[in-house]
């Protein structure tokens, strides 16, 4: 249902969120959510460009949320990359269908709807609050304001548990 | 959260349902569904691969349904299309998420598990018996077994009332 820009555009979006107001560097972004660099890049682009993130120059630059994660909804993230098109009017341009979809579109259209309504209703904020720690970001007593984010070893596909 | 293909299929399918056991030509079903004869094609191929549609070849070939109309749902056109991806392990691979799924991907999940009921639950022959007829296609009695189907003059951007 989502593309993978999308897929990774959430991953960022919460690892920044996990940052509070840190910094982080595009590389430091993709290493940590398994993200190719430049697809991270691109993502974290995008997230600026639709107004969810900050960027700053410069040797202490990189990449932070522009507001709180209590603010920021997993539909703000997705609009923001891919905007989940909903059904206003017939595609067809059908006169008969002027006012009320077709039992086709309506139902694509209620779809689309759900998508909304479960991605605007949980925020940033909300992935973070839960036991299943998102991205698999362990930190100390989870939520710090600055302290440096710890991450468990990459899971290679044939795991090697000697570290 | 459908590609032009997923849409123009769908249109195919349920014109292919109003046509019941006729078969069709792609450009027929190109002209009746408002989609690139290209498009149509491909999509119509997808439909036989997909085994929800046969093509006959020859003078009087063409694409039909392989199915009774209530025996196909949305979800089938879509599944043989571009099929919704549910999440059933953790993306990024992580040993804490082995046995559940971050909060993240829970609700991208619920929204791909929403898509197949909603979708799962209508089926080709649900879609034409509303009231609101499908694609704008109107068959005298709805339904017909074998008559030809007739359709509305395509509603033109800048509509010509005239003929």
């Amino acid at each position: 249902m989502f593309s993978m820009t999308t897929e990774y555009a959430l991953r960022a979006a919460v690892f920044l969120s996990e940052s509070r107001g840190d910094v982080q560097i595009a590389s430091r972004v993709a290493e940590a959510t398994k993200t190719p660099v430049r697809y991270a890049s691109r993502v974290l682009q995008l997230l600026v460009e639709g107004g969810l993130a900050t960027s700053q120059r410069g040797p202490s630059g990189g990449f932070a949320l522009s507001r709180e994660p209590e603010q920021i909804t997993l539909l703000d993230v997705v609009q923001a990359i891919e905007p989940i098109q909903r059904i206003r009017a017939c595609p067809l341009n059908l006169p008969e269908h002027a006012h009320e979809l077709c039992p086709l579109h309506k139902a694509i259209d209620a779809v689309a709807a759900n998508a909304e309504q479960t991605l605007g209703s949980m925020t940033l904020a909300d992935v973070m609050a839960q036991q299943v720690v998102p991205l698999g970001i362990t930190i100390g007593g989870r939520k710090p304001a600055v302290a440096p984010t710890t991450f468990p070893e990459p899971a290679a596909d044939d795991a090697d548990e000697s570290k």
